[in-house]
């Protein structure tokens, strides 16, 4: 058993509403950031867990996604390689 | 004037407590993924801006995390390189 650091990002679906990014978006212009056009708000996460090999833990965490971290319905998730933590 | 996609990931600092992640954590070990170890529950901001090159709009993305996006007391942020989008 070797420990594993895996990395999730989760972010808004293409296309559907995302309040947190608008609201963002509104308070740079208001900071004077006039350049912005567009902005994203999603979760990074990071998961520390045991596993015998780095497939095995990011199958784990793909079934972690799917079943409590990432919303299917409005969001998608991505997870990077697992490194030994 | 290109438009750059900039993405941030803000997480909480080393050391301090981060509450969300804790409740994540538990959650995952009720669900049965007792191999868990620890979790970090951070923000992941993707910025699509205005600028002439990939240098301003990387400084002018460090700026906006000073100012909004983390919380420099509790949060640190790291900024991947400029993207053309």
């Amino acid at each position: 058993m070797s420990k594993f650091r895996i990395a999730v990002h989760i972010t808004p679906r293409k296309g559907l509403l995302d309040p947190q990014g608008k609201a963002v978006s509104d308070a740079l212009h208001t900071l004077g950031f006039k350049a912005v056009k567009n902005v994203h708000v999603g979760r990074y996460i990071i998961i520390e867990t045991d596993s015998y090999d780095a497939i095995t833990a990011e199958e784990a965490v793909t079934e972690m996604c799917g079943k409590l971290l990432a919303n299917p319905v409005t969001e998608d998730f991505e997870i990077e390689s697992a490194v030994p933590a």
